[in-house]
């Protein structure tokens, strides 16, 4: 599991900082998450292909979480992309997309397919045989998700040297995987246990991002391999989360401590700080694991 | 006259190349004309106090032409601004504006004051005591126009030393500027072009982008000071001018010499050319006084 941060600030894009977008990379798929303005340029600095871009996830309609979105799928259009775009947000984004085209006058050459999401409660909204995505009610200023990225359970590892000796047919493999009990070349009925091993535990990744502290996103979000949680301000400022529905970096760690999480990531900084060391030793006050968000910055789990 | 090029690349941002948007200083106004993604960056990097502008002007709806512009509307909010913004574009440009703000829930503490344009002949959209800017309809896929920037009649200048030698009362010095004989502390006519000089030239700019070749816009543009015309491709793509309704640089460089303008910049580079080299060699074959536009550069006239 492979994240990029494209993005991490809040508010506007600057000359050095970046509006919320990321790209997750799990089980093959390559998930856009949010899309502010100049998120087009940061995937080309990034060396994200484009084409492997198939699902675009975004959290709400303040701008700086979609606004690079009307853009990528122009340019989508201009390099004669025709594999299908899903897009999954909030009502009203394919208003905004469709009628951007419309006065264009140009329409894409692909499948361009809007999800749009209503639900005030977690909802799955993608699933295929490897991984599926759930919706995590945000609590912001206006409708908002974050989204749960969980990997299935992997099949169990075939033990080639113990299949071999066992002389089992390969065509028994597909379902040794799955856990079975097989018969062998000689009828002998071969326990699974002996013949595979574990698999490797399902990842996961949790998107938050934006969201007041709101404890009824845990049992959502509980033992999560990955937590990204917003965290626009320190302390010093938590004034100024309610009025905002932003985070702290310290609401963030008790949200990760609360959920036990593995690892948490913080972002969506503000731009009125410069450096974000004392973001990573507030969260670190409640709970250890805690990483920074960089634009440009590759994490892997 | 000081014109700052933010961007001059066709179709879409990358990492080096920005899409149309440019800022031109004329009388101490700040107009920004065009607006692709990415342009508030731009204007940070190339130190444009957003205060000063006041007027934008939008020459069509393709995305590389405004998908910046609901971005720095939302940036002027964030800063708390207060006076009022004036935006000039195709009708449809308010509703996407509109639309965008009304799903984000928040709408700008400044006048917001959209100027629609629909006119299919050069109409006069904006004057005041120094300038006056008059549409340019082009000939693009979609509704376009071009802008003339117009400075009015100078005043004419005081010779400080001859007033004072005719003994004027220095109440009659505007009369003077405007152009009137006037009465000097003795009662004695003194002719106006004794003791004040002849004023600069007015200047003027046009800015042309994007078109097919159309002499069409020969008559509205004749004999301007400066003119910023697309050149997106050269001779050896002159073929997909027509269907693209886009110029190549000898185009741009013959419609220069038959309006009789002074200075030529091209610009509106298509991306698959690297280096511009050869779009100046071509229009020069055509046309004297050609300058290249480049992101970032500032030129003074």
């Amino acid at each position: 599991m492979k994240l990029t941060i494209l993005g991490c600030h809040s508010a506007t894009p600057r000359t050095n900082t970046n509006p919320t977008a990321q790209v997750l990379e799990i089980k093959n798929h390559m998930f856009l998450i949010d899309c502010g303005e100049g998120t087009q340029v940061e995937l080309r600095r990034n060396k994200v292909k484009f084409s492997r871009i198939k699902h675009i996830f975004i959290s709400h309609l303040h701008g700086d979480h979609y606004f690079g979105l009307v853009g990528l799928v122009s340019t989508f259009r201009l390099l004669t992309r025709e594999t299908e775009l899903h897009i999954y947000g909030p009502k009203g984004l394919k208003d905004v997309i469709t009628l951007q085209m419309k006065l264009s006058d140009s329409w894409t050459n692909f499948p361009l397919i809007f999800h749009e999401l209503t639900s005030k409660t977690s909802e799955l909204i993608f699933e295929d045989d490897k991984v599926e995505i759930h919706t995590i009610p945000l609590n912001h200023r206006i409708y908002t998700n974050g989204f749960l990225f969980k990997e299935k359970e992997n099949e169990r590892k075939i033990d080639i040297n113990a299949v071999l000796n066992a002389n089992i047919n390969v065509a028994y493999y597909r379902k040794l995987k799955q856990g079975a009990d097989v018969k062998n070349e000689e009828g002998v009925l071969i326990k699974n246990e002996t013949v595979t091993k574990e698999p490797s535990a399902p990842k996961s990744y949790a998107f938050c991002s934006d969201t007041v502290y709101d404890e009824r996103i845990i049992p959502i979000i509980k033992n999560t391999t990955v937590l990204y949680h917003e965290s626009t301000f320190l302390d010093k400022n938590e004034s100024l989360c309610e009025r905002t529905k932003h985070s702290t970096a310290r609401q963030a760690a008790i949200i990760a401590k609360k959920a036990n999480v593995e690892t948490l990531i913080l972002g969506h900084f503000s731009t009125r700080y410069n450096g974000h060391e004392a973001f990573e030793l507030e969260a670190k006050e409640e709970f250890d694991n805690v990483l920074l968000a960089k634009d440009g910055k590759l994490f892997e789990f």
